[in-house]
């Protein structure tokens, strides 16, 4: 037997490895019937009649990689999760159905943990619309694993794909940025702490100084208000994508599908107070976790100006970040500093 | 703090813990629109049109529960995973439409048996006419995990329930059963006398006499050759459900989904001779791997009499072993030696 050679996947990149995959398996459009977009985009999309499309997400959470059940509440893990899976149907502008959840269960996790992990999910398939309809349990060795497959919908005029930016438009983003990876920060240092203590149950970590940036981490909320507004007031945008890994890298994947350039200023990028607090605290740059932090779940989209200007009066918690640009301006962020930095564009 | 009761998950069991999730999430009929059925039978299902279902399900495997990397092939453990989550659409006498597969990778698995991976899950999604349209990759910090969801369609007509059977059917099943498990028990076997041998590289383990089996346990097939013949001579059984865990337990599910009770007749349950070849040498009980064996995918299903005679002109590769009977007659099962044995029904 020849030896096989062996790449490790970091070395390949996600987004290369997802590509290749893509390739790998063709182009099935040809063969389901109606199929609009596969692998690529947040949903996969599937036309159902006339004007009417469905959406198809589907995510796989692994303790260890994905959360740390050692400072999450399995109630917030739950949450969290709907909130993560459901946003890539607001990414594609769309409302989230229904979800089918599968849940890889580890001895260490008893029957009443798992209900507590239901009441979150529960909880957030109230709060988004879209109720539990199937699923499964099955046993794992170590870690728990959680499965969620999203279903929704949206119309063929509202669906807003990942590549629809053009030049001129302006790129926008919800709410702000950073929190929720400060909260992991604070939310490890306390772990740390508590594992000096040699794990100690009389340990109880005050974090009521930290509330905002904990909750952020522990139980994000999916941006249904900008799509329900975007919905009443017939916006839509040109673009979109939610920020789930790493704004950087989900802005840099937008504008590279899109074909375009950007211009950002760090100084428009929304950070909140309690953010800039944690940083300065952590000794930190603030910069680095709005932009490199992920897990905010906040929506980044681009609008021609004139829809701007109808949004930002009935929807209040979003800012504009910077412009798209021609793509042989590349991608480009006007620093605070004054300096400017380039990025190089995959694609 | 007050402790909390630690119920382990085994001690629930897996059917009971299943069954509490459910009423955790209450009703969801109410608030999805067309909801038909949801958490409790192979698959959820909801009404697309007059006439028309969709049906959804999803499963989730772990390396070390669901498979062993040491003995699978990773091409054969993608098409086996395409099987084992297509056949819950079959066991509804639903047609399989598209699947999306989500990978959760540890580091050990590089770039190239990703790769292969898909290779397996691209060929049988070729083979049940079901392409992958979407999915996500993720990092796993000790075991391979792969989730797959499933949607399908079938007709209001043709939808074939696990509750439908009625006392005087006639209780089938496709192919043979316990080959699945014969072949793992070749393959565990190997894998101890490898692991004596230093698992050395040398070691080549000879496993021609076993073929059958072995093929059985690494590249089992959905049944959809019946579930064509059934739309073909339109014949619709009136319960249905597909063997992936315990032939004895899917069985006990479905008359009691039912309602009913059961009489079995051990001489006419379907071995091959190389299942019964297997247990032979391995001095195990071959009514064992048959009945609690699971993972051989067949169908096991009820039809009328008449039904029977019509379907058997038509498909020849399954047998009758028992008859549905009223409730009060219990589960009962005829031994070849002429024993009786009575089973508990849960429901």
């Amino acid at each position: 037997m020849t030896k096989q050679s062996f790449t490790p996947v970091s070395e390949t990149g996600r987004q290369k490895l997802l590509k290749n995959i893509k390739d790998q398996i063709g182009n099935p459009t040809d063969s389901v019937v109606n199929l609009v977009r596969s692998i690529g985009d947040d949903c996969a999309v599937v036309r159902e009649s006339e004007g009417q499309f469905k959406l198809y997400s589907t995510e796989t959470f692994v303790e260890g990689v994905d959360f740390d059940l050692s400072f999450t509440p399995l109630t917030h893990l739950g949450y969290k999760l709907v909130s993560a899976t459901v946003s890539d149907i607001l990414a594609m502008n769309g409302k989230p159905e229904f979800l089918l959840v599968s849940v890889g269960i580890p001895n260490k996790v008893s029957t009443e943990m798992i209900h507590q992990l239901y009441e979150g999910l529960i909880k957030a398939s109230d709060v988004y619309g879209c109720p539990i309809i199937g699923g499964d349990i099955t046993a794992s060795p170590g870690s728990m694993i959680i499965g969620i497959t999203v279903n929704g919908s949206v119309s063929e005029d509202d669906i807003t794909y990942r590549s629809g930016a053009r030049p001129g438009d302006a790129i926008c983003v919800t709410g702000d940025l950073g929190a929720a990876y400060a909260g992991l920060r604070i939310l490890l240092r306390e772990k740390s702490v508590w594992a000096q203590e040699n794990n100690s149950e009389e340990f109880k970590p005050d974090l009521s100084d930290y509330e905002y940036v904990v909750k952020r981490q522990l139980l994000p909320e999916g941006r249904n208000d900008l799509i329900a507004t975007l919905a009443e007031k017939e916006i839509v945008p040109t673009a979109m994508i939610d920020i789930s890994k790493n704004t950087l890298q989900d802005l840099m994947q937008l504008i590279g599908d899109s074909g375009c350039g950007a211009q950002i200023y760090e100084a428009a990028i929304p950070v909140a107070l309690e953010t800039r607090a944690v940083a300065e605290e952590l000794q930190n740059d603030v910069i680095q976790y709005a932009l490199q932090g992920g897990e905010d779940y906040e929506l980044l989209f681009t609008l021609p100006e004139k829809d701007v200007n109808a949004l930002v009066n009935h929807f209040k918690d979003f800012v504009v970040i910077g412009r798209v640009t021609p793509k042989n301006e590349g991608f480009r962020m006007q620093m605070a500093s004054g300096e400017e930095m380039h990025f190089d564009l995959e694609q």
